[in-house]
């Protein structure tokens, strides 16, 4: 069985839920992951010990989910050079705004890549963009991925318009 | 010299204005402090390291300032159990209230214990509260300070119904 | 029966629920306390002549808890020197948004130590982390509360990682 | 000389300036007015004793300026029977926006009439307002007061139409 | 029969379940109201010529509840001198935030009293507190209403220390 | 010389530079305009009284800007069927947000036009795009303004290839 | 049958609810339409080329529904110089507070007329009173609409007034 | 001289400052980049055509910049399957934050990596984590890049101990 390339963690388990779709996605793109959950503020010693595996084992890119204050995101990127992924979830003092302030704002030179609320779905679709950057068969794969969206599209139209006539 | 009791702390040098009067209302109180700048993201091994000395070379609470996406204080909160004072510092996507959410919504069971934004003269004094607690000289002093506050209103409405009459 | 050394108020009885875990935090640690409810603007009286009884006889922290324009916490802080730790309780015109500003934006000199939005939880710990500042064995209680954090997601990464393998 | 009857009181001194208008404007409609400024959080003794004396030298109706977490109007309420305006102070962490839910969101039984922020003039006119229920002669001050306004705009409108024809 | 004194309007049938109270607590002091349901927006022309009936038929103090835009208590504070205390209602973009600040931030020159998001019953005590103004036998009565809210708060604290002991 | 299609109006003479470049846009496209200053809460008969006469005197659409509890839009629209279009001006609460929404947010049956804060030009591309319905003058014209920024765009990213070749 | 002369887009097939009433207050004023869901993001190309149709078929006005990032109306606007009403839809990190923002906040020279969240009634009566321009029969039909709310409000009025005598 | 991998691009010229650092970040790691100014809304056809070169001449990551409405990220991630980095300007209704919801929030299946208000810096790094996947050479750039916060941290560290001892 192929290496997991992309690792998911969440804060809580709790979390499993909102980021279900992530794996998912990844399945679809033919891309192993593994998937854990470890809290930034309640288990700092063993997240770090886990994120200083990551690359050695050939993780090449983390997808981290959090809500309220939020700190799992930054705290994976402060500890590795691999993009980090960030999906804020919703929930806490302003649904969620606050959880995706605290992912995006971080200081010059540790960046996440902040996605919607909730959206696993784009987490995973823009980790395997990042694998993709060399990697042809990839490219290939996501833009049959995005071609069928315009297809489903124009035949709707088709339809539609099909049936007002 | 006595030894540092409290310790500050905070992500930025460029933090050290906003922080300053921490330092000053302790020292009005004669406690004692160290001070530091270590970011929490940028620099997390020198982070956890100065954590764990913390305890060992006598501190008992500790006074961390950040901004933006602010995981500072939670960091700090993650690595001891010493009570921890959070200093949300204006700035960033909606001028500091993004701080001050990411300092206060800590999960279940890792408290800090947010203050107003900027206002490291409440820290401060939030903190020699704490030390209070098992030290009567201490709170003999914090008596006297919050009675200046009521004689300074109180005289100041004397002459002011004087100068009406 | 030991003398209650924190004690629990809130605003409303309807803030009970919220604040349970308060004293079910504290009763772990093994420390007393006294809880009641009287509202900051419907009962001023009351409630000033209650705070001047806290410290004569043994309170050393108080957890008050509060909603909408939450003056509580800020009323009990502008009456003892002991120190106050703030629960912003859900609800009201921005979710309780309004309830933690009001609660954490104390002018300088009378500090309030807010926590998360009903987090009472963390309001004990943080109580218990202010008893513990002279106190060495509850300084080792809540190492061990703290430890017990770590050995759950540690295990729970083995575990994931033999189901893995 | 006339007796006060409008009391305008604010938390701080710096508070001054945005609260002129009120006294300004009570002066236009002739009535007299009392100006103080206490701290509900570092002053409440004296406050408390200060809002104790207003019923009994003719006070009629308060006027309560606060900015931050903006106590002092619903302090006010909450020990006096006669009406309180609120004027939420501009500042904060959200510039004004926490000052003005505070002084809004008060509890069932306990109101206080909130203006827009640093709106002192309205305080002062819905204060006249207030006194004019049963004093004719102030009602029509009030009438010539909201008259002027209309004439002031229609003679504008008289002059742009005239300069376009 | 007592002729009303005053008058209950909100800009639409759904607003009548918030704005129950109002009428209710008013019942509770004696106080004779109409209460009608006008459009400011969609009825402007029917509503205005119910604005000039009013002070002509011996209303003194106008209650008037609004969501969304909110626009209902400042057209008739823009037809009237009488004092105008606005209810903002829950629902719309932010929750009722946009009604609250529709009703508060009004140009200077002509008031609207803000009172709590559907907060009703203080809507009500506001105007008491008004009528009161120049009517001895009302404050006697708000006295009383106050003071009940002390004594229960007192008994309740009896009791609970009753309980413990 | 044309009779006025638009009328361009807002609440505050201090609203005419905020409002400036409305008429400078409208001139461009040759459509005449008249501009005038009416509070709608200061000056609400004079107002009627104005918008009565728009559609008699040719009016086809209204631009009416405003700031803070920001009115007057929805006024405008309750007493006519002209489309009206509402500019937010920056300025009050939270800065604009506040207009932002009063304008957007009308009851089912009276709809606002609402463009950006203080986005005067939209506002008048806007009222020159609904007069272009019947006018396919005006739609001209509208092409040649639209095609103008492609090649714009079109010629400055030619000019920064020629400079990296 | 007449051709379609509005035409309503939505982002996804799950807005159609949303915007159902657009379709039926179109129908009360006899204006035909066509309706289609196409996403901004997911089938750009597909949509382009149906706003490129969108004049040549006669379509005089585009009522466009989006939420979260909402750039449909946006992209409409950008291709077409027909006037684009863009109906907020309600969801996303802030209620569609963000949707409404990103609707109404278009760059100087591509306005849309942005209509409250949800509110795909007034996105429809604004359309009316677009075609409206320079079609007198629609502008009386119009006049009987706004009357009916006058009637419907007055005799509630004159019911409620009877009920009370 | 390499060809470029990277190419940033925002929606207005006056933009060029807030990405400043983009390109000079870019530029340390040794990355070759290209840099160009097309509005979304205002050159949506010219824009589409440079989308579609991108590919084609072997640029890898797309960074986008834009303010208030900020369709330009989305618009470019709607046309390409090459990860998009998107960099929300301050400024707009609420500073920023609805630039950063609108490049957040995108539907599943076309996601945007965004990063803080304004800060380029972290697109760029972003960008350089996203080549380093399958480039070891820039893998080690980037833990340099890391370790020099971690060691200025210490020797920041080892200063104020020795200052202090």
């Amino acid at each position: 069985m192929a290496e997991p390339r992309v690792a998911i963690i969440y804060g809580s388990p709790s979390d499993a839920n909102a980021m279900g779709k992530a794996g998912a996605t990844l399945n679809q793109f033919g891309i192993e992951y593994e998937e854990v959950s470890i809290s930034a503020h309640r288990a700092p010693r063993t997240l770090v010990e886990w994120i200083s595996g990551l690359a050695p084992r050939g993780i090449q890119v983390v997808i981290a989910g959090a809500g309220l204050s939020a700190a799992l995101p930054g705290v994976v990127a402060a500890h590795t050079t691999l993009p980090v992924i960030g999906v804020p979830i919703k929930g806490g003092a302003v649904d969620g705004l606050d959880s995706l302030l605290s992912i995006a704002q971080m200081p010059p030179g540790v960046p996440v890549a902040c996605v919607g609320l909730n959206n696993a779905t784009n987490a995973a679709v823009l980790a395997v963009q990042m694998l993709s950057v060399g990697d042809a068969g990839l490219r290939t794969k996501l833009e049959e991925f995005k071609e069928s969206f315009e297809q489903a599209a124009a035949s709707g139209l088709a339809d539609s318009a099909a049936a007002r006539s």
